[in-house]
């Protein structure tokens, strides 16, 4: 089982974060059904199993940081028989599972505190928790105009921009990468969300750089917001994923190179603001 | 004649700042077969119908500047007959023509200069004027990588691209507009061509401002490539081109806008150098 989960972590293309850090938690519990002569046996089994899962995907940030929370919680909590260091595995996978599902919602709903009636927002690629803050305005009855920059490769901007379309009060401009720089203009601020943050660096979709360092430029403020899971300390080696060439250019590309590299990497000195679940800070 | 190329200009959908700035000062030639009955007449007609051509569009920099000296070239010469005058309007325009013609190669030429073997270059767009340059290196011996970025919305980066493959000793890599920040970092200098600069502002194809606020904050030198006569004074107005809503997407945008300017205005403090036929401008 947790093998399987290891393979299923490693092969995954999606990189969404609650997904694959739910799945590699409970994958956990596979320990709760065997027989450890000590509790220190266990202890061993249940580290050896998560650093498997973890080097799965090294990269991933919420992967990381909950596997690391959820093996320090069980060894310090000195359980002095084996079934209760099951047990209490048990209640921590439960409530890691349950914070991780509710971060997105919590810190979208923090994020949607910054955002008044009649604000202009900048938005980039489609960010599920940039989607939750600007659902919780919407709902709180609180108009937008939002530019959404289309974020090439893979336009996914236009799905930002399609599903904002339907919000009440929400006026919705979609405009080409390179345009941030006419459009940030009069926005009040930029919302993106993030992959993760690694000390001074913010890593998201490839373009988040320039539409950041451009944002500081006119001086608009640069606003992040994530799961607080996904900011993690030095050790965590981000990998880019180089993705299909197919994506930038389908004709044959005689003579010349393409290269699509799917995140870059951000200062954290362009960034003003981080909205988490946990916190707001300012940098 | 001197009106079919006035309408000729306004409809004009091309940017070829040499094409339309030859074609307005050959116009005036016209007026060299009329007959006037004093100096100052003809000059007044000349005035007149260099105003029509200027106003035909009149945020094209090379066309003003090009008309401007026309009028006050034949103006101060102080010409005694109306034919005397037209003779003068003759060698001026013949003048002007050969190096609005020649312009882009001189500047080209001096902008190869500036590139030596084995230099890594990111360019914007296609810019035939950065196209010299290149050339002028590729003729000098000179290797080089090029990063060429696609330029969306129509994606004119590909035809650099596909253009600088034929140059023996060039890499060519073709990259996404979002990834300036990520193959910056390895880059010696940007080159990019430019529509005009306007005091404190350069106007060139919408991304360029990205792609010169993330070379500043990367560290890597912003070199613009150009004509002199782009380069204006303050009384002139640039006019943003708003080109087709289906450049950017061909489906149709239900509830959401779409904008598609043709240009953007980079701050001239992002510019470290521009490079002309006449000279090299440091900032």
């Amino acid at each position: 089982m947790i093998d399987e989960t290891v393979e299923e972590i490693a092969e995954m293309q999606t990189h969404s974060s609650s997904v694959v850090a739910i799945k590699a938690a409970r994958a956990l519990l596979a320990l709760g059904d065997r027989e450890f002569p000590t509790v220190e046996e266990y202890e061993r089994a249940l580290e050896r199993n998560s650093d498997a899962l973890r080097r799965a995907n090294p990269s991933h940030a919420t992967l990381q940081t909950t596997q690391r929370e959820l093996v320090s919680r069980v060894t310090e909590s000195d359980a002095e028989t084996v079934p209760a260091a099951q047990a209490v595995t048990e209640d921590v996978v439960a409530e890691v599972v349950d914070r991780v599902e509710s971060a997105k919602r919590r810190a979208g709903e923090r994020a949607a505190a910054f955002l008044e009636d009649g604000d202009t927002v900048f938005t980039y690629d489609y960010s599920s928790t940039v989607l939750e803050a600007l659902t919780a305005a919407a709902e709180a009855g609180v108009s937008l105009s939002v530019r959404c920059a289309e974020a090439r490769p893979r336009y996914l901007g236009r799905k930002m921009a399609r599903t904002l379309s339907e919000f009440d009060g929400f006026d919705v401009t979609l405009v080409v990468d390179g345009a941030a720089g006419i459009f940030l203009d009069d926005c009040d601020r930029v919302m993106v969300g993030m992959d993760c943050i690694v000390e001074d660096t913010l890593y998201n979709r490839v373009g988040t750089y320039p539409v950041a360092a451009t944002a500081a430029d006119v001086g608009v403020p640069f606003v992040v917001v994530g799961a607080e899971s996904k900011i993690v300390g030095g050790g965590f080696a981000f990998e880019n994923e180089q993705r299909s060439v197919s994506e930038v250019i389908r004709e044959p590309a005689d003579g010349f190179a393409v290269e699509n590299p799917a995140y870059d990497a951000t200062p954290m000195r362009l960034v003003d603001t981080v909205v988490t679940d946990d916190a707001v800070h300012e940098y």
